[in-house]
């Protein structure tokens, strides 16, 4: 799956070529895709606690689950599942909104690195510091030779994770013109999801064009450290068997293993039983 | 449920008084217990979500729960089933462990404030700043006078918080010295589970009186802002029906609202229709 969904490093980018309905690798159909996806919890859970109980042992390693996507692609629904697979006592989870005041008067990696999962944890960002050259790029939130270095120190930023032992899987979630509209019509048509919608959604989906190159040139410029995978979005039966399965994939190869304990068993087994 | 398990306020409390398997209120036996938990989820999620949804029209609510116990109580097990219900988005989740250098630098309730659930989340403590009067009490971790004001400081912070919007739902887990026993000896004859073993548990246990005394004090002392329930926790499906049950009634009687949207639906249809 790694290798099927991720995005060819250092090359230039063309979404409009990848077909958001697609199903790269993935079970035939909804009903084989929702059992698949199923089917990889208690692996995904076992990886989990064997990455926690080696950080009680030392091992400083963790996954960090970077999503991004326009508006309505999943992100939310992403979170929501995969975490279901997890001990969520394990996964550090942060939603990045608009910076606040104190945020933006720091460096934009500030928030980014305060937020960063601990040994052993998974994390998951919903949103992350590309967009600070995705809506600050559109928008032009700060100056071009700023925005222009911010590729740099992503990638730099990310060189660093890698080398505190941090995995870090970055998804793309590919989503449609026409599938994001459908989304926006269905909360609108929904008085219950009125609270989830904004008539700014409107104005941005003016710029989708925008935000495309802005994707593209993130996707091309920083996947020197860590890779981008490209999650074609239109279905979420896919979108959700594709990041559970690159997640098993990746913590597959960490292969983190329980500490023997450091204790003698006889002797703590007698001692309990004489209490 | 929540007059069932409420531990009278004021008064001195005998934990010798309550049966740790016991099952009050509860459905009859394991199978039916499953059910009926499994059966409170979609409620619970509904609650969750317009609880969330209300905070992003203004409204400050939110629920804190809080879990004390002995160790392998079942502290760490009811966070990973009672976030099942929920979105985790929107849980915040905080593990108390021993304080940190910089966190015994701070009054007591520093690190507890920092953790607090926002507007519109729940947040779930697992352990919190009870240790301060459980702990620190049985092994004299502070001088006797300013252990003694931390209950009034408590009751005091309670209280703010109450007065801030936010209903604390403490539940004290009630398992019996021997049933702590069997699951610790669980841990000893099952390797992939000794990381969580510490011989030093072994040391708490030989205080248990002492923990007992304790929690008695704290139940009878710190229950004016925020009522104690008293969850037993021999069995662990009653643990989880009688907690989901707890969440179920405190979110429905705070009955949070979906916002109304305040933007022209029609036009926005016809906004998104047009592009």
């Amino acid at each position: 799956m790694r290798a099927l969904l991720r995005v060819p490093p250092g090359e230039p980018v063309d979404l409009t070529a990848y077909d958001t309905r697609a199903t790269p690798g993935g079970p035939k159909g909804k009903a084989a895709g929702l059992a698949a996806t199923a089917a990889l919890g208690p692996g995904l859970a076992g990886l989990q606690e064997r990455l926690y109980a080696a950080s009680t042992a030392g091992d400083r390693r963790r996954l960090l689950l970077v999503l991004q996507g326009m508006d309505t692609s999943g992100k939310g629904g992403t979170v929501k599942h995969v975490i279901g697979h997890f001990n969520p006592s394990g996964c550090r989870i942060q939603a990045f909104k608009a910076p606040t005041e104190e945020e933006r008067s720091h460096p934009f990696l500030w928030r980014i690195a305060k937020a960063l999962p601990r040994p052993g944890e998974i994390g998951i960002f919903d949103r992350s510091h590309y967009e600070d050259v995705l809506i600050a790029r559109v928008r032009s939130l700060a100056p071009a030779a700023e925005l222009e270095a911010r590729y740099g120190e992503i990638r730099e930023f990310e060189r660093s994770l890698a080398e505190d032992g941090v995995t870090v899987v970055k998804v793309f979630l590919h989503l449609s013109y026409e599938e994001q509209r459908d989304r926006l019509l269905e909360r609108l048509d929904t008085p219950e999801k009125h609270w989830k919608f904004n008539p700014g959604d409107i104005e941005e989906r003016a710029l989708w064009p925008a935000y495309r190159e802005a994707y593209e040139l993130a996707l091309e410029r920083c996947s020197s450290a860590a890779p981008w995978y490209l999650v074609p979005a239109d279905r979420k039966w896919y979108r959700n068997w594709a990041i559970s399965t690159l997640l098993a994939e990746h913590l597959a190869e960490l292969d983190p293993r329980y500490p023997p304990g450091d204790f003698d068993v006889a002797e703590c087994r007698r001692r309990l039983l004489a209490q």
